[in-house]
């Protein structure tokens, strides 16, 4: 492989502190899917403590709940998205994409022309 | 504190792998400062060895030189940075300083409205 040199993006969303990135992001459309935390967390091979405590710490720092959680009925309970969670999560998601075509025009601007010049070792 | 939701970007070049990031982006400038690689390390509470390793790894993922070694002299010895170092520094700073400004106005487009919502616990 012999990849040209490229941005890499990580964005995450702070208040006093982190409150939203990448992995929340995936946690939650993960759940969108399955409707389950539990099976969100396995389904990206994390403990179910451990997502407890990302979302925990994510709805603490941002001040409103993510997930909803539904106990019993025919599909023996589960979690939905709450409105908010649903509008961040496409908010964050569309900020990325946006973002990210950003990140590359201004990179072919101000690297126009590095891997051309002699730069040999 | 009641900080406003705000973007936090970490900004990476890549070839196949991690060429150069924020902190062998500090390194070089500490290196321009302290004409040392010793020094730069020390400044920045990095052990030499782990800085040593930080710079070959860069060299080697990006395949040019970031630093040339005087030895002896009546300075003792010291590093400074390639002209390649440098205009890859010089890019790179310039890269995240227009990224960060089209990161919030960006953000401030897609989460207009957003913490104006009623989001209560």
């Amino acid at each position: 492989m012999d990849m040209k040199l490229h941005p890499v993006l990580s964005i995450r969303l702070f208040k006093d502190e982190k409150c939203f990135g990448p992995g929340i992001a995936q946690l939650l459309e993960r759940v969108e899917e399955h409707r389950s935390l539990r099976a969100a967390a396995q389904s990206m091979g994390m403990a179910y403590s451990k997502a407890w405590t990302v979302v925990r710490r994510c709805e603490t720092a941002l001040g409103f709940r993510l997930l909803h959680f539904v106990t019993g009925g025919s599909g023996g309970g589960g979690a939905t998205l709450t409105p908010e969670a649903r509008d961040l999560l496409g908010r964050y998601r569309a900020y990325c994409a946006r973002l990210e075509s950003a990140a590359r025009q201004i990179f072919s601007v101000t690297f126009d022309g590095f891997e051309e010049d002699p730069h040999g070792l």
